[in-house]
């Protein structure tokens, strides 16, 4: 199995979110040539935080994607000269107004490496303590909720819970407890 | 928390994949009122599949979003016409020349419930025979992988299988395990 060779690469449009590029690509087993659809998204970083009480600090909020509001781990985009432990501290901060001086790298993901090609970022935040009110932007409404960890694989199990990268984060959670 | 009410809804652009909507909506909460970009995508389906010896079948492409090769759960689109259970059945065919009597429904979730408008739906498919082979599509090209519970935490862990649905779908299968 080898990689298929990259012929051109034209951006179709640009978003607030992502590039959209048309790819032409061949592969070297086939000779098989063809155009495919790729979305280059800055990486994203999602934090499992916890507080002193036990409980993970998710939050609440109306998603555009779905139509529908969402529980999820807080979570944000890498800004420029960010690395992702920068933005992990950044956005627990901004969304739950909680900040920890207890960090575990739980490693990256690819959301969708069959046409998204960016990486997603795990951190597990301990011992979090309330500093002070959210800091959000003009379109973010926020709302926390806290549970258990029992209440947390019971929302993710029935699908209350339904980001898949709220999943990817408390598989790897869970994973990095057990070794 | 209350959904944003949708003003107006503009197709940008029309892929094989998704169609790329801009979604004009209003915030009940703050009046703010803002144009947000929507992927709308047909829905996915992905497969754990285990086979007679309690080995985990997967399978190795390469993807042109992220430009590796990566290992996942066999998965694929949601044809007209089909249900969750037809797909999960044809592409565990189709993708790994496998069939199965025994089929555990293990639930959906939102890939990115942020800016992407769809869901995938899991399967878990016991005492998985070989049945013939692989039925790929033009530019398809498929290796299959085949490791036990252990080994596939470990690769979950490692990063070396970085798809998040992958993940979602090891989670779903580990707590419908646990229940």
């Amino acid at each position: 199995m080898k990689k298929w060779l990259t012929i051109s690469k034209n951006l179709i449009r640009k978003s607030v979110i992502f590039e959209n590029y048309s790819v032409r690509r061949k592969s070297p087993l086939s000779g098989n040539e063809g155009d495919f659809e790729v979305l280059e998204c800055r990486d994203w970083v999602n934090v499992i935080a916890r507080d002193s009480h036990g409980e993970f600090i998710l939050v609440k909020q109306y998603r555009h994607g779905v139509d529908e509001i969402t529980i999820e781990f807080p979570a944000g985009v890498m800004e420029k000269g960010e690395n992702p432990a920068d933005t992990a501290a950044r956005e627990l901060r901004e969304e739950t107004g909680h900040i920890s001086n207890k960090w575990v790298d739980l490693g990256s993901c690819n959301p969708n490496p069959a046409f998204i090609k960016n990486s997603c970022h795990f951190f597990f935040a301990d011992n979090c303590e309330y500093e002070g009110e959210l800091i959000l932007d003009h379109f973010e409404e926020i709302e926390i909720v806290t549970m258990d960890l029992q209440e947390l694989k019971k929302q993710v199990l029935s699908g209350k819970i339904s980001h898949s990268l709220t999943h990817t984060g408390l598989l790897k959670f869970l994973l990095n407890e057990n070794t």
